[in-house]
């Protein structure tokens, strides 16, 4: 099957709207803090979310919500995070029925998240008084605004969409995604939107969403901190007419694989977007007994803080990475793996046979300055694969994150 | 029993002699590189090393050399890790058999350890050159050589002693450590060198090692990497005259106890001099349901980079500790935890009953601004505790890491 890669978010798919506003959550008036999405039509809905034992309020009230697999809206404020204040549940279900009200729908068709600082209480306040503009301003070009107002340390939005053709059926799909820190998502990442025509079933819907999150947001960190508040969530409103998706056969493949496309390249975005840094880096491991051994060594790699110094200071200290290779809980031999450094200037291999080798120093230099870096570990012990991404580790992550709140 | 700190590190402990000098494998000559430890008579010997699969060269030769729970010597480099670089294993030989043919004593009693960069070879002749002016200088006042000859990116001096009274006689402990980044242990730490002249078997002074070892190495984190050159060893020269120690009774007890003390002294020393660290932080976690529970809890908080680089900004952000409980690996209530922070200027609460509670933000800052902060986690949910030591993340640890080799 073909995708093709278009422009937009959560609005490219049929039968949905998308805004954002400023209502005062943030101090910041230019900055929108609150964002709504809607489709008419009742959606198939899916949801993953964060494995952290501390859970943001919206986490549970949503997980009642797409219970019976459907949904028409999606409600989300930035700045607070509604995680460990009193009456957050209570607060997170008031959300659901203000925004119910404003659309004329029930409450428990909507999806309602929160992304911020834990410990402070939602100023419902503001969520009230911001809410007519907000579904007032509801268009089929909302979602930049919609992006915008999710967003907390991001400095860029994050938006992805793709067109195919499923069982003869032109079909779209889109999604947003926000994350800057607290990124180590475990089965489940920071907040992400995703829409999609395609007419699925609830079941199979969940089915690839689950699978597609394995291989993308699971396999970003920005620095070992895995959120209270992550979820992904989908929608799909069938408006593309396809035979209804309800096996796992071709055209379940054809979305998954589709929706992997969406999903990668957000998970990039939030990797080259992590707090403070400076270039994005992708750690592919290649030639492993099996995936769980590829994926365990490349998201060890990456998370490794001193990798992540390291590719800061263009500094090829491959001794780091098989450091970070050898903690990790896999099982392989380091007499057969290689080690490269690769950049758009090219690459260099810095390691054969589990054993430093000579390579040139300003050669590897210029290729680690990249705002883009791979590093490439071949185990030849097998033919499984994993890619994991993050971003280097600079002063800047220590001044946003020494003083978040103020 | 009663102990009490003394000054000293290696050579507290009768019969042990030490010196260090610099032979040239670091290009400071101010900076001492090559470590010598030496007990005419024979002792018991046992040792801890890094689960990191990959090794150094050293941590096997090692293994093998005090398999028969003996050894009269240690030799360690620092400046190159003898790690990932061809004919390891027979560098790390021949450095026994230089410094056997120095003491005249067999190369099967000596312990070698390396430090420093990964994938470089050791200088063999650096070290042959500096053995006849190392071993012409060993003495029982060679501690302070022998501690600052193993340190890389330390800032300070690690050392530490005891004397205690065991079996009717007068017994001492004493060691020295390194250790400032890649701090992540696992089942084992940094380098340690250890020294008593306490009556031990081989066994029961490798039974006491391992136990302590879990309580205080195994709980610091500097950055989360887990090195590959960790190594805890201790020699027990006998000379104490104590009855020997050969089962689990109170004279082990007595041991062990004596040996946490001094290990716990060098364990917050490493945390405190931490890679660009302005303080050392202590997570300390009671009231757990079991210990395994308190530790990974109290070592999850630790380890948080969203943690650390708040303590360095002295921001009461108490919701990253709360997201960093939750995402470790145990299981408890979070509607019953209580957490406060704590150092001399006095204690804070901050979140009571898993939710936060208004307090003076001022008495918060003030109080983290100081060198010593303490996480207090009460979980309420039974008897267990456990303690965990770091330190913050700063500017400087991005410096230090972002070219160390050059």
């Amino acid at each position: 099957m073909k995708t093709k890669h278009i422009e937009g978010g959560v609005c490219v798919a049929k039968g949905f709207k998308a805004y954002g506003v400023h209502c005062g959550i943030r101090k910041n008036q230019s900055k929108q803090d609150l964002a709504l999405l809607f489709s008419e039509v009742n959606c198939a809905a899916a949801g993953v979310y964060t494995q952290n034992k501390v859970k943001g309020a919206p986490i549970g009230v949503t997980q009642a919500h797409i219970a019976d697999g459907h949904a028409k809206a999606v409600i989300c404020n930035s700045g607070i995070a509604n995680t460990c204040s009193a009456d957050g549940v209570e607060k997170a279900e008031t959300m659901c029925n203000l925004t119910a009200d404003a659309l004329g729908i029930g409450p428990e068709d909507v999806i309602v998240a929160s992304t911020g600082v834990i410990g402070f209480p939602i100023p419902i306040g503001n969520i009230k008084a911001g809410m007519p503009s907000l579904s007032a301003g509801l268009s089929e070009n909302g979602n930049g605004d919609f992006a915008q107002a999710i967003m907390t340390t991001d400095t860029v939005v994050k938006e992805a969409a793709v067109s195919c053709t499923i069982g003869g059926k032109a079909c779209h799909i889109g999604g947003t995604a926000k994350g800057s820190g607290m990124i180590h998502p475990n089965m489940a990442t920071m907040l992400c939107f995703l829409t999609t025509d395609v007419n699925i079933t609830p079941a199979m819907l969940q089915k690839a969403l689950s699978a597609v999150v394995e291989d993308t947001f699971n396999m970003v960190s920005i620095d070992g901190d895995t959120s209270t508040n992550d979820m992904v969530s989908i929608l799909a409103s069938g408006l593309a007419g396809n035979p209804v998706i309800d096996t796992e056969e071709e055209d379940w493949d054809d979305f998954s694989d589709a929706l992997y496309e969406v999903m990668e390249r957000l998970s990039k975005m939030i990797a080259a977007d992590g707090e403070g840094a400076t270039k994005l880096l992708e750690c592919a491991v290649t030639g492993a007994p099996d995936k769980a051994t590829a994926k365990s060594l490349a998201k060890s790699v990456i998370t490794s803080s001193l990798v992540k110094t390291a590719m800061f200071g263009a500094d090829a200290n491959w001794g780091r990475i098989l450091c970070a290779l050898g903690y990790a809980q896999a099982e392989f031999d380091i007499t057969k793996l290689n080690v490269s450094l690769c950049s758009q200037k090219g690459a260099v291999e810095v390691c054969k046979n589990g054993t430093g080798i000579s390579f040139d120093e300003d050669i590897a230099k210029e290729i680690l300055l990249e705002d883009a870096v791979v590093i490439a570990v071949e185990l030849g012990q097998g033919e499984a694969s994993a890619t994991a991404w993050g971003c280097d580790l600079t002063y800047d992550y220590v001044k946003i994150n020494g003083d978040y709140r103020t």
